[in-house]
């Protein structure tokens, strides 16, 4: 184990995002700053020979021909049982301290693991990588720590925080619906072929709606995709933008009656603005959109952990380089 | 057309359940008897030269060299826009005597394509092959007239009659979602390869009871499969169990509360005891089950069409061989 002997020394750290379909590294210095990054397609779905050490040497290479050997500290599903070393997830409440000390070794190297984090009871839910873009949102936006907060995507998580800590959640699976139904049902089929990617805001908003109005739940209300194009009310070019509507609508109409009003989006820009022109359709504004939250909430947890050296004190200087708008 | 010169003659009719999947034929005679029937995995997605004649010659060739050239109705997704002619919707409400006017000819054969049923308004919805089966219910079962019916399926449909019409129904993806998310899902991923077809009644009855439970809706629900395997409250091996237990479950939820209790559910046997076992675990019992009924419809439809010679007057024969239990 050589994680004290050169953290001290160099005061840089490398950050992995890594999932299930991508792996985004980060080198960190001074306050979670953003030297330089990768990105490759090797998340741990992608990696046939699952050989991720071989993945964490290559795409941290150049850092270390430079640097020699850094400590490194990675987030999301590289620590599932599918992933290299699994993490064990903390319970609720969970802040970076609990995060912190859950983190695992991966023997052999100088990488840790962030955990997950379970929610147990009548509704279990659980989630990876989410749990670090909160500790990161909160470090640039501490206004966050009692708020409702949407992180949009595959598994779309809606969590509430409570004094800086994640007190309950509950996820939708958004955005893997939308992308095996367009690839694999009857609702994919209706789109011409080369029309499948044409925006239409029109059937976007016109598929919140839908969702927003119909009491009848989303197995009924993904038909009526096939069903309007079938009567005449929807063109099939905009069957795509309608069914993404349809599961975005539903989402917010669940997630707004049990979590309540979000006060921010997390994620990718583009999926957070498609989430905030659906949320205007139902008169809720001027929500937040923070992206690349996981660096900030990488380093803020190693730093929790001393693998590298607290902040100075008197240092103000903001960590998070993730925009904010 | 050859329609009227060669109905007389025999007296038998040929009965197409030509749906996306399976090609089902039955010979009936007189009152609707089956006389004989065929099924080949011939529906309109597996024939991928789309030469419907020379499926319809192959599946009907004994009966032609014995009768010669016979009558035949067709109902189902063959007169869909992708099938062989399209036969346009009816609108509702919508019984026989509705079905048996719009019939579609199929050009330069003794074929005609019973139309499909749309429901047009704020929630469109539309059927192909479920009228036909329903006419056929009503004849061998005349108190479903009045009353709710279900069809359980690929695309579930929850049917209100009123004096023997379609006068309204709701669609749910319910066995397409099953199909979908079981291939192509991180859902199906939970379960050890053996044991996917294994038949677990406690996870299906934990899944139709966690649907009832939860507000959340369907797209929630679905994810908490796989967090209750993740945080140890669910054997992976019964995950598919939960999963078939959710869809219907949530699928009886909102059909109970929106189309009401229903007196007789129509289909695959093995389906609707599964559907029936779910509805006793929410109190409703002696829900009865009805088979095979498309022959019947057919032979309804074809008689209000003219097309067959009327059953004689003062026969009370039961023309339908679908069992009920």
């Amino acid at each position: 184990m050589h994680f004290t002997s050169s953290s001290g020394r160099s005061g840089l750290l490398v950050a992995l995002d890594w999932g299930t379909s991508s792996l985004r590294a980060y080198l960190l210095a001074d306050g979670g700053r953003i030297v330089d990054r990768r990105a490759e397609s090797w998340g741990i779905l992608q990696l046939p020979d699952r050989d991720f050490g071989a993945a964490l040497e290559r795409i941290t290479s150049d850092w270390s021909r430079e640097h020699g050997a850094l400590q490194a500290l990675a987030s999301g599903m590289i620590g599932s049982a599918q992933g290299w070393v699994e993490a064990a997830y903390v319970d609720l409440p969970a802040g970076v301290a609990a995060l912190a000390r859950g983190l695992a070794p991966v023997p052999d190297t100088r990488l840790r693991i962030v955990p997950g984090v379970a929610q147990r009871g009548d509704f279990p839910d659980v989630m990876r990588g989410e749990e670090t873009q909160l500790v990161g949102a909160l470090t640039s936006a501490p206004d966050l720590a009692d708020a409702v907060v949407v992180l949009p995507g595959t598994h779309s998580k809606w969590v509430r925080l409570a004094a800086g800590l994640v007190s309950g959640f509950t996820t939708f699976m958004t955005g893997e619906l939308f992308a095996v139904l367009r690839t694999h049902s009857i609702l994919g089929r209706l789109a011409p072929a080369g029309a499948v990617d044409a925006s239409d805001p029109d059937g976007f908003e016109r598929g919140v709606l839908a969702a927003q109005r119909s009491s009848v739940g989303l197995s009924s209300l993904l038909f009526s995709a096939r069903a309007s194009v079938l009567v005449g009310d929807l063109p099939a070019g905009s069957s795509l933008e309608y069914l993404s509507g349809l599961l975005i609508g539903d989402e917010l109409r669940a997630g707004l009656s049990t979590e309540g009003r979000p006060a921010a989006l997390i994620g990718d820009p583009a999926l957070c603005a498609r989430y905030r022109v659906a949320l205007e359709l139902l008169g809720i504004s001027a929500v937040r959109i923070l992206d690349d939250t996981a660096p900030a909430g990488i380093w803020a947890i190693a730093e929790h952990a001393s693998i590298i050296s607290q902040r100075e004190p008197g240092s103000s200087r903001n960590p998070v380089s993730g925009r904010s708008n």
